[in-house]
């Protein structure tokens, strides 16, 4: 898995930092799920070699605007461009009203189906055989989600070194061991898949949080994830400002990370009162409370 | 008068050329009228000297997403920097509709008064002491209109040759004068500001016409216009996809311009299937019809 940052501005966009949008790079970068779509998401995505018909999933943390006016635009312009598979859009109640009002007005024709799920409560909206999706209410004054991903277990690797230590061929037969199954050789001998496999592997594990204050919910959708995408929307130094926003600063990010046990904390949705400047300050006290953080920059991709 | 290109693309992004938008500059950079407002038109607009507080009439030719999708983004914008003068927003029914669902689904509450005037019938829109701005209904498929402004007919200047002729002394009195009064010296002679003042000077006008086909009805209300704004989504050669998809191709443009009795001609919302390289090609055909054309580009401002 990786991310690509699209957006990591807040409120408005400034030269630096566009409004806010993540997308999620799934399958090889064959699949991407977004992650809001703020104004000019879509002009975003023509700087990477992510394809409007790639993304089948768009999950909105909230309404505001800054996190939702790039919508009727790009679903637009994926149809224009030609994708036919389904998209599914997921967030709060008024998602799909404002979509379906914005095509509406403006005549737009989507030549493929589009699904809504407007979340009304916390838990899981999505899986299949190898995600999990949870959502978690947050603190923002209005509905806010955040948003987890989880790679279930993968199945553990054939261990030729015992295969070729056991004198089974290269072959065909290589193929039904590795998914677990018996084999029987033309020697009559007898091999189970279940001795020639590692251990599973542990899936990977992000979770991406709408805005939000400091808040223990925040902690209880992302404990032990391997990445965790917080917004920092101020500097420690305008805590208040910060609470009475419903926003976060830097070292309230930081101490959800490491309360919550995660691997990496991305900080992201940054004010744009901040200069360039600034950002050591801000890497700085978060950093002091959980030294693996990083500050998002538009177009720039971490690793999960 | 000047007008800046924020976009001159059609239908959807591209890295050259956004989707529509054009800013008409009046009273010496004081005030600026949008006509479109497609996605990102405020991102561009932070490339240029326009401040969205200064902005006070949006005109919308019509409603398709490439026109009107940074609607929303744009006027949260200029609540957000403090704008508090009052903003009116002219164009096809459904505007109105557009804009109020966008802002209540994501609470956004506009610190100025907006209005809407909705546009049902050709004629004149809107008239200050200065300018009078008229519509008319063009050829698109949907409602789309074209926009003219005529600034009204200036007073002449004061004729200071003549003041100092005629002996008339320096200060208020010439004031009165220069607007057309008469006023009576201490040496009781008396003069007539009508004697003093130069002839009228003629207004500048532009038009911006919405997507059309090649339509009498473009020039009917372009009638010796001075500069001509003119959509050229298509080349000469690609004529029978323009008029299928209710389009100009370049020398239709043109070719409005020369009957109309314009001045100049701007080509804009050129479709992104036409390279850097093709512009050359898309020129010289229109100019062979009307010489004195150009070809609009993102963030390029022309003297009207």
């Amino acid at each position: 898995m990786k991310v690509t940052f699209l957006g990591t501005g807040a409120g408005i966009p400034a030269k630096e930092r566009n409004v806010s949008s993540i997308a999620l790079h799934l399958h090889n970068d064959s699949l991407f799920w977004l992650f809001d779509c703020g104004e000019a998401t879509q002009h975003q995505i023509l700087h990477t070699p992510i394809k409007l018909r790639k993304i089948n999933s768009i999950f909105i943390s909230h309404l505001h605007g800054d996190h939702i006016f790039g919508l009727p635009g790009l679903l637009g312009s994926r149809s224009f461009q030609g994708a036919e598979t389904p998209l599914t859009v997921y967030g709060p109640v008024g998602i799909q009203h404002f979509i379906e009002t914005s095509l509406k007005v403006s005549t737009t024709y989507l030549k493929y189906p589009i699904h809504f799920k407007e979340l009304e409560n916390d838990g899981v909206i999505y899986e299949d055989n190898e995600y999990i999706v949870t959502t978690q209410l947050l603190e923002h004054g209005i509905d806010s989600y955040g948003f987890r991903v989880d790679q279930k277990e993968q199945a553990g690797s054939l261990l030729m070194d015992k295969v070729v230590a056991a004198g089974i061929p290269p072959g065909p037969i290589l193929k039904d061991l590795k998914v677990g199954r018996s084999v029987t050789l033309q020697d009559g001998r007898v091999f189970h898949g279940e001795d020639f496999i590692g251990p599973p592997k542990k899936g990977k594990s992000v979770a991406v949080l709408g805005d939000t204050r400091f808040s223990s919910r925040s902690i209880a959708l992302c404990k032990g994830v391997h990445t965790l995408v917080h917004e920092a929307t101020f500097a420690h130094k305008d805590e208040q400002i910060a609470h009475e926003y419903f926003h976060a600063t830097t070292e309230e990010a930081a101490k959800v990370a490491k309360l919550s046990r995660v691997e990496q904390l991305i900080l992201t949705h940054i004010s744009s009162r901040y200069q360039k400047d600034d950002m050591k300050q801000l890497l700085l006290e978060a950093k002091e409370v959980f030294p693996q953080t990083y500050i998002a920059e538009d177009l720039k991709t971490f690793q999960i």
